[in-house]
């Protein structure tokens, strides 16, 4: 990179949606000096006004067609499922040669969604920061949450590559490590890295959700080793996820399926006792735990 | 309590099986000083002459019935499932008045395979102290692993009230909470909090594995946000967890099964794309991580 460190990156950074991504990118870019500009629109209750009192941003209020005015950098930090009504909005008012990127955790489906909606002359660089806790609002936001976490961009071949070398860049300036993949391949990826994990989660704790009430009580106040784990990842925000599911909705049934067979063949396994299966598998899997250990992803 | 702290409650400790949970015990036993003596017995290969080099017993062998000679307790550290023999094994051996008792992960079945084999006047004092790690063996357990933990007794109502409290003291002494319930209740609530937990992330682990190469590469790679938690899970010792499986079957097929509906009728909103139905179970979710969370056991 021939860009000094300090430079500002975009004049004019409009980030649409300041929750828990939104706000902790507002953070970094304004550690980081990445930008001169950060302007934020967010239709949350009063969450425009809160990102102004938090300092995350210049500018802030509900109209995403205002914020992205002169904006040479527009970030997607909704819900997926909200791109493509945004897409329609703010299309009109983008400037020739701004960039528009995400954060979505799908990427084929928000493609389509926005895509269409974009003049010619406006950069699409689709991509995924994958960081996050299960905390969401712009409170929740801290500028560390990318250090040394990947990104996935999943550019089109026709994406102009200076454009998709900025979002890489302000990604790379903010800690995270930059891979590049097509849209499809990520969503089967995070289709078993992410979605998956989480549509079980959600599922077990709805499950001792619905337990006879005493044993309900007892599963809470006993709740450590395993399924602790569990009502972490399904404390997650509800809307983002219901979107997530929605729009990755192929290449999560498709590995829901092979789960349930592999679930119901070790089910079968327990109730005929069959111990040598179960150890068997259970070995199997401490390797691929040794495995994400020496990929330093643990 | 009117026992001095640092008086001794024990004579003689014998430790059948010393991995992370025997060897977590054996430490805390030592800090706090509770026995004069510590006795491992161990049959992994090399096991307890690692156990003695530790530092962590007085004496050690692969021999139990030589470990529980004159110990007033005897402590069963090892996978359910080797109980019956180990009993059998060394109840001609236990002393008039020694308390037998156990850390497994299930309770019914081991009090089943456990009693018959005591000989009158020796106690049995079914306990499980709910703390661990995926981590197995002797160099994996530390004192401080049971501090701010429950541990659950499960004493028959036939039991001597007096074992009980010393069983209870041993645990209170070196950290843990204790709650008293009945075996089935214990197993019950474990089905869901710990043992269903572990066997979806073995099973979405196995899932991972079996898919094609490029894409499990990628899967180990970009194992952040869910799949990482589950990971770990899966890391658990596979003996040990054949064992609770094959041992507390009913319980863990019935909220299996339960499980199983549940993930089913989200497959179907997936499938239909009911937006409402998924986003009504996540907030729903949330609200039970809240109480987790509020139960300190976060």
């Amino acid at each position: 990179m021939t860009t000094a460190p300090s430079s500002a990156l975009f004049d004019r950074v409009a980030l649409i949606g300041v929750g828990l991504i939104g706000s902790s990118l507002a953070r970094a870019i304004r550690r980081h000096g990445l930008a001169r500009t950060i302007a934020v629109a967010d239709q949350g209750e009063g969450v425009a006004a809160r990102a102004l009192a938090l300092g995350l941003c210049d500018e802030a209020g509900e109209d995403a067609v205002a914020a992205v005015r002169g904006a040479d950098l527009v970030m997607l930090c909704t819900p997926v499922g909200a791109g493509e009504a945004i897409a329609r909005a703010i299309g009109p008012a983008l400037a020739p040669g701004a960039i528009v990127s995400d954060v979505g955790s799908v990427k084929a489906r928000v493609i389509e969604m926005i895509a269409p909606h974009l003049p010619a002359g406006v950069h699409l660089v689709p991509g995924h920061p994958v960081a996050g806790t299960e905390k969401s609002g712009p409170e929740s936001g801290f500028a560390e949450l990318f250090e040394g976490r990947w990104c996935i961009l999943t550019p089109l071949p026709t994406t102009d590559a200076r454009a998709v070398d900025k979002v890489a860049e302000l990604w790379r300036r903010v800690g995270m490590v930059i891979e590049t993949m097509d849209p499809d391949t990520h969503d089967k990826v995070l289709a078993i890295t992410s979605h998956l994990p989480h549509l079980i989660a959600y599922t077990i704790v709805g499950t001792a959700a619905d337990l006879e009430d005493h044993l309900s009580q007892k599963v809470i106040a006993f709740s450590a080793g395993g399924f602790r784990d569990f009502t972490r990842i399904a404390g997650s925000d509800p809307v983002m996820w219901r979107d997530v599911f929605l729009n990755n909705r192929e290449a999560v049934l498709e590995i829901l399926q092979r789960f349930t067979e592999d679930l119901t063949a070790l089910q079968r396994a327990i109730r005929w006792g069959e111990g040598d299966t179960l150890e068997a598998l259970f070995t199997k899997t401490r390797a691929i735990r040794q495995a994400v250990i020496e990929a330093k992803q643990a």
